[in-house]
Parts: C-alpha cells; structure tokens; sequence
C-alpha cells in the first residue's frame, strides 16, 4: 500500500514522497526504480522522525482522513494556498496519531466514507491541480507509453 | 488491493462491484460489512465467469489501463454514452488477458504512468460523475462520520 501511495503521489503530480516507518526500504526502492524508468522529477525518501518534518515544514499541512472536512469544501482554500507555499499531504495508515490531526492545516476527507488512503491521494492530487497533472511532462525517462485506444505500446524516450 | 478497489468504488459513487478471481471472498464480506455499517445501496458481489460477464453486459465497458487512451481525452464521451446505459468498469490486477482490451469500448489511462488501479478508479469515477458522488445520501446505516475541523465523531445515523 506504501508502494501505491508512492507511485500515485508521482504518477498525479507531487514532487516527492516521505515514508515514515521502518518498512519503507523495499517502497522507496521500488518507487526510486519506476522513476529512473518513467521519469521525473520525483523524489523518494525516508524519514525515521516525521514529527519533526511535520513540527518544521515550511507551509501549509493538509491530513487526508475520513474524519475531515469535505474536500468540496476546502480545496479551494488549500488550492490559494498552494499558489504561495508548499503543501505538504500527510496520508495515514491505520491508526494516525492524534497529533498529526493538530499539526494539519486541515483534514481533510475525501468522502466521510471508509474506502482507501490511494484513493482519497489520487482525488485529492486532481482536485488540487485541477487536472493539469495530467499533462505533466518527464524528464529523464528511458520509455515512454503511447496512449492508444487498444494495444501495450511503450517505446523508448526521447532523448533531451 | 482487490478490497480497497471495491471499497473505493463504493465511496466514489459505483452501485456494485463483481469481483473475479478464486480470492475475492474475503473482500467482499468486507465491503459488505462496511456496507451494512455505512450505508448503502451498494452490492458486491463474486464471478468466476467475468468474460460471460463482459460478453453478456448491456451498456458500455471502460478498461482502465495505464496504455489507454488519456482520461481528459475520452472522459466527455464515456460520460454521454453513460447517461444513457449502464457503464462496467474493468480494473485489472497485474496481468490483464488481451480480450479484455478487446471487449472494451474504451481503454483508459489515468495518466500513461505506472501507479495504482485504484487511484486509476478513483480520479475515473471523480471525473464520471462530476464531484456529485460526493454528495451522495446514504442509505440503511447504522452510523456516520461528522466531517470536522478536527476530530474523529462518529454519530449514530439518523433512521430511515
């Protein structure tokens, strides 16, 4: 599930993903690997004290939660934020620590619904940049996938 | 992951999920039970014949695939044909069977970038149904999250 938040986190438009938690290693890897692939720029790294990296963070702290607000209520708040400071999304497991709730500028809830922190992440991503993520270009990548409306076709990048 | 897809299609607005494969039973006494707790309607369900499936459903089919068509692309179109017929979402596990390609209307991509199927399902039904899916009223359960500022309440919900 690390992995899929990792990935998402790149493939919709963050710039880099933080794992906190001792397990992370094979995550990072995995992640560091598609982007050496796939393009960049993209960051993958690990943290062993994500309280202080919340405690520290220069701009805003959104914490995607069940609990939240609505996301139709408050992206547009976040969204002007994010024009002047970087955001930082925290995107939970199991049990978050009720800190991380005080820490947030916001929780936020992508639905009030249980479903899965990839989801909530990927909408949130969307709303946020307003689709533009989809049109993201990569740099650095060693092949690229050719949209089509049938077939498996990736062919090599091209050089920059 | 089979699970997180299905409570996914749950919170973002799908009526049902069939899940194929010899695995999917334990997922689905999850949904169901999240289903009974949070409200419905939604139905999920198992298939271990989802080519009769595909072959037999009346209404469009969307496949969503990382070597799709582009999302923004095809999105407008797939949402016409759906305000008429029913629409089944494919999302596959690792390796998708080639046929399943072929009995798509259409192959989708949620960016051409490897990531998550359910992330790939989550900005799909986000973008399907225009953020109405958020405001979706639940029906028959037994509690509610209170979206708020900070918090976790969980209220009894109101009967029916």
């Amino acid at each position: 599930m690390t992995t899929h938040v990792g990935l998402t986190a790149r493939a919709l438009g963050a710039d880099r993903v933080v794992i906190a938690g001792e397990t992370g290693e094979t995550s990072r890897d995995t992640i560091r690997d598609i982007t050496d692939r796939f393009g960049g720029p993209f960051e993958a790294d690990l943290t062993e004290q994500y309280r202080a990296m919340l405690r520290n963070w220069e701009g805003k702290v959104v914490h995607l939660t069940m609990y939240g607000e609505r996301v139709q209520d408050v992206e547009a708040d976040v969204r002007a934020a994010h024009a002047d400071e970087p955001l930082l999304v925290v995107v939970g497991a199991e049990k978050v620590p009720f800190d991380v709730y005080e820490a947030a500028d916001w929780n936020v809830g992508v639905t009030n619904q249980p479903h899965s922190e990839v989801a909530g992440l990927a909408v949130f991503l969307d709303r946020l940049f307003e689709g533009r993520e989809l049109e993201r270009e990569w740099v650095g990548a060693e092949r690229r996938v050719v949209p089509e409306a049938m077939g498996k076709t990736v062919e090599p990048a091209e050089s920059e």
